[in-house]
C-alpha cells in the first residue's frame, strides 16, 4: 500500500464511497463531479469516455485532485492529487462492470458507450486530510 | 430563486449535503475539498479564513466549482460554476455558527480562529447535472 496514505485515510479510498474529481478546463476555470473510482494501493482508477470534458481537459492539463469523505461521518475527508499517468482503451466497458460491482450492482452490464471507454489511470502525489 | 437550477436539482443546495469545492492553485494544479455551504436562492456562501490555501489559490484565480450529491442517491448530482465575487469579514464567527447549526449542531458555537474567519460569496453562473 502508498505510503503517501496517512494512517486511519485508506479506508476512505477502499470502501465504495463516491469521490468528487477536480480538473481544470483549458480556460483556466475548475470542474468537479462526482466520481466512481478503484484505489489498487498505488494509483486510483476511473472509468471515463473520449468524449467528455474531463478527457479534454487532462489533454491539456494533466492534474486532477480527488476529494472523499464517509457520508456518515463527514469531518474526516482525504484529498489525494496527483495527475493523469495513462489512458488504458477499455472498448468492452470491463473495467466500467469492474466499478459498477464494487458501487453495488451484482449485475452491472457494460455500457452502451464502451467503444469509446478509457481507463484513466491518476498518480498519488499529494494528500491533505482532517 | 435562480433560474440557472435545473427544476429538481435545487433540492441538493437546500438540504444540508456536504459539498465538494474546487479551486485551482497558483501552480495551475487543482484543488478539491469537503465544504458547507448556504445557497441563498442568488449566490453560495462559504466560511472560510484568509490564512488558508483556498483563500490564497482564489486571489490569484477566482474560479470556483461546487458538486452536491445526495449519498442515498448518488447518481444524482449538481455542479455549479461561478467565481469569487466578493470576500465579507466575520470577526464574530458568526456565518460560521450559522453553518454549524444547518449542518446539525444546535448548540454550535464560534471556532476559535474567528478573527480570521470570512465568508467566500460565488457566483451561479452555470450548471451541470445528472
Amino acid at each position: 500500500m502508498s505510503s503517501v496514505i496517512p494512517d486511519g485515510y485508506e479506508r476512505l479510498l477502499i470502501e465504495p464511497f463516491y469521490g468528487s474529481l477536480g480538473t481544470i478546463r483549458p480556460d483556466n476555470t475548475v470542474q468537479v463531479s462526482p466520481m466512481w473510482f478503484l484505489y489498487d494501493g498505488d494509483t486510483i482508477r476511473f472509468t471515463h469516455t473520449t468524449k467528455r470534458a474531463k478527457y479534454r481537459n487532462l489533454q491539456a492539463n494533466p492534474s486532477m485532485s480527488l476529494a472523499v469523505f464517509d457520508p456518515e461521518e463527514e469531518y474526516s475527508y482525504i484529498e489525494v492529487r496527483g495527475r493523469l499517468l495513462e489512458v488504458i482503451p477499455d472498448p468492452t466497458g470491463a473495467f466500467y462492470v469492474v466499478l459498477g460491482k464494487r458501487y453495488g450492482n451484482p449485475d452491472q452490464k457494460p455500457p452502451r458507450d464502451s467503444l469509446d471507454r478509457v481507463i484513466l489511470v491518476m498518480s498519488i502525489e499529494h494528500t491533505a486530510h482532517q
